[in-house]
């Protein structure tokens, strides 16, 4: 099939491209030095355009719509239909934003990002205020060159989460905001641990030897130190994960390193074969996440997990201040923090509702830049019953807004619905998963995730993906009753 | 000028194309998972291919052409006559290599490089045999695409040393080995220095404090490690360097990372304006290693800059088991050694010459590769007096042919001829300069390196360059002198 390869080549050819910038962007997180940021972002805009100019090249859609015919269709393996159906969404979505407005675009986050940094540093909203109206009026335009149905937000959320909307997302999230802000008046002081000084490189080496044992296959991989962790993917034989330390708290670097294998190993997990098209691609952000909270959260605060751990802690550190009891207390604790990231699992998912609610009304024009920051501070009272000190640790407190990532919040609790649901038919496969975790067996989960998830690459929508493997369609009942477990340990 | 604004935008979006390939190619050496080694080569190929694309594109061809003509060389400035003068002979090298040829030769040196690790790990030279085999053949078909007159070799020298020939290296390089040959039978026992461990990472602080006082700007730089050091060049804001360490012998990583600043002041030195086209770029191999050579055995092996560090050392490591004196002595050693990287400079030549007249055999078909490893041991023996215990600690210690590199050996010889006669000029020029490094004071002469040699670009060819600047062509004599001194010491 002369057409299929060819359009299969010039996405390989894409994903290299793809890979190239991985490799800028991670160096520019890891290692750039100070002076080489704007030549790096140069380069990056360089190659950033060339993907856009060859996904929307006249020739390749040309022959990318020849293939999505019917009749063409038909012809291809369910695997290779997957590549032109899913290619022809991409190319879509490429084709309605003009090059003059990705450009728009990149500039204005570049504008955007120092003055949030200083906003933030002064505590001032007003100094973000103006590019933050800005940046809405852009997200808008986008939203209208995209097109949608009933509400603007839709159009971005469609981005992140193929065939999520704000209809289905109010039925999801209003129930669980009332039932977690239910919840939260229960619980009773938070928990502490003796202080204990953890060398950054048993941290270092612990982080490794453990998430080698889950799965994750560092001759594939690597582990290095950023101010704010991530996961990036430069090709299946090269995926990447980065953490931060606390000498105080060995969670720190190893609740990240954990976070982001459950990313990474979703990517290792990918099939090879169709690395670069659609079929070897993962499925949404809100799929990713599941991910990586279903091992930070589900898997590792366990009680068997911890049982393992204890006595890797007690080896590494010498004799621990602490029990094992305490230490799975500790680490399942629940804690009112204004802060997202350094939130508790049951707390956190008002933290996005929040940020949800006020996109979706900023989008709709229901809100005003003005308004936001008393909005915020209304908002994070009702929910959780905190008083914001000031805007650095409220509304001004996550970056996203400022890269122009409006419509991304939501996949963070959509991972936490999607990972409670998968991890509960997890267990119901396998009886004694759990039991494993003790004995520092990961594989039988490893593998389920393989076979039923990773290996789909964009086969289904998450929606669709989540039906077949749990037989309902997503469900919150999980993730309450997931919740309602370390709310009864806090109190 | 639109035509040449034209020129420059282009040359510099291939610049940007060569940057994602630097930043790639580090972290390749510095970074990759044993796995990510065939992706990343592909990706590399695939960038190499498009700037290859980009520099023969026939609009692009055409309109340096039309530039070239005298009629509109006269109406530039020299700078831009410079950018125009050398893109034609920059093209014209690359019109003789096709892009099917240049794709297969990074692919292959990608190939090569983890087996030339492997081989040398397990000192075992059939591992790397036959990818190096492969590696000859591709020589020689490249140098039969560039053309040559005498010999095959001199195709892959010119590359490296523009105007250089087998001719003109023979004349120099033989009385040399015989005159080298000679001097080393009068050494005495080489000084040893009693054995003390230096903290790692107190080197690695040692290392960045002198190499940023010398001049080296890491706010535009970093230093890692890596198993060969190396120098590269993301961008003039962004010029890194790699080292390794010995914990019983500072000096294996502090020089290591004094010779690759050599290399790296000279990349920032470059004119910033001008990045992306030649005249912001460095002029040959052999100007680029004299600026190593000169800071490294030059200035940084010299009795008053020994007398900066000498105290150095002792804050860093406490009271020291030897004498400033000793130290001088023992870092000007003259010592036989199996490793190049590891040769004292008088007998480092050697090395070079060995490696030149096997390149040149096995280029011109006179060596089989099956015979390399008894031909490397037999001329160690003949010119060294040196018995090569081992493959690993012999023909497999560099990593030059592993990438392909073949004629590029000759240029650290030519640093060093480039190196003691650039020197003995400045001494004359700045008589205060010497007594200067004692007290830690090297501006002096960064500056003169700046103005003479970094800030031209490639506006000179490198022996009107060091015609221009010492006010006579290339004289061996200033180094045969400089190497008598080392051997006086020594005896």
């Amino acid at each position: 099939m002369i057409d299929l390869d060819n359009l299969k080549n010039q996405l390989q050819v894409i994903a290299k491209y793809g890979s190239a910038m991985a490799v800028l962007g991670w160096d520019e997180e890891v290692n750039l030095p100070p002076n080489g940021h704007v030549f790096r972002g140069e380069v990056l805009a360089q190659l950033s355009a060339d993907i856009h100019k060859r996904l929307t090249d006249k020739q390749f859609v040309t022959l990318l719509n020849k293939l999505n015919k019917p009749d063409s269709l038909k012809k291809l393996s369910l695997d290779n239909q997957v590549i032109v159906r899913e290619t022809k969404k991409d190319v879509d979505l490429a084709t309605k934003l003009p090059t003059e407005f990705i450009e728009r675009s990149v500039k204005l986050s570049s504008k955007a990002f120092p003055l949030w940094a200083k906003a933030r540093e002064k505590s001032d909203f007003s100094i973000f205020a103006p590019v933050l109206e800005e940046t809405i009026k852009l997200k808008q335009e986008e939203a209208e060159l995209i097109g949608y149905k009933d509400s603007p937000y839709d159009a971005l959320l469609d981005a992140f989460e193929p065939g999520m909307n704000t209809k289905k997302l109010d039925a999801v999230f209003e129930p669980l905001a009332k039932s977690i802000s239910d919840m939260i008046k229960t619980i009773a002081k938070s928990p502490k641990l003796p202080t204990t000084i953890y060398d950054l490189a048993k941290q270092n080496e612990l982080n490794h030897d453990i998430v080698a044992t889950i799965g994750y296959d560092l001759e594939s991989g690597r582990i290095d130190t950023s101010p704010h962790p991530f996961q990036t993917t430069l090709h299946v034989t090269d995926v990447r994960v980065t953490t931060r330390y606390d000498e105080k708290d060995f969670w720190v670097s190893l609740g990240s390193v954990i976070h982001e294998t459950g990313h990474a190993m979703y990517e290792q997990g990918l099939p090879a074969k169709y690395w670069g098209t659609p079929r070897g691609e993962s499925m949404s952000l809100g799929i990713h996440e599941s991910q990586s909270r279903l091992w930070e959260n589900f898997v590792c605060k366990s009680q068997p997990f911890v049982s393992y751990l204890y006595p890797l802690l007690v080896k590494k550190y010498g004799t621990l201040k602490y029990t094992e009891e305490q230490l799975y207390k500790w680490l399942n604790r629940v804690e009112r923090n204004p802060i997202r990231v350094e939130s508790d699992e049951v707390t956190y998912n008002l933290h996005i509702i929040i940020r949800y609610e006020i996109e979706k009304d900023l989008m709709e024009g229901k809100l005003q830049i003005s308004d936001l920051p008393r909005v915020w501070n209304e908002k994070m009272k009702q929910y959780l019953g905190l008083d914001v000190a000031n805007d650095a640790l409220g509304v001004l407190q996550d970056v996203h807004w400022a890269h122009g990532a409006v419509g991304y919040f939501p996949s963070y609790t959509l991972g936490n619905l999607n990972a409670a649901q998968l991890y509960a038919a997890a267990k119901k496969a396998m009886p004694s998963l759990e039991a494993g975790f003790a004995k520092g067996e990961f594989k039988q989960l490893l593998d389920w995730l393989r076979v039923n998830i990773h290996s789909k690459g964009r086969t289904y929508s998450s929606t669709d993906l989540i039906k077949h493997i749990t037989g309902e369609d997503l469900n919150p009942a999980y993730l309450a009753e997931h919740l309602e477990t370390k709310i009864k340990l806090a109190s």
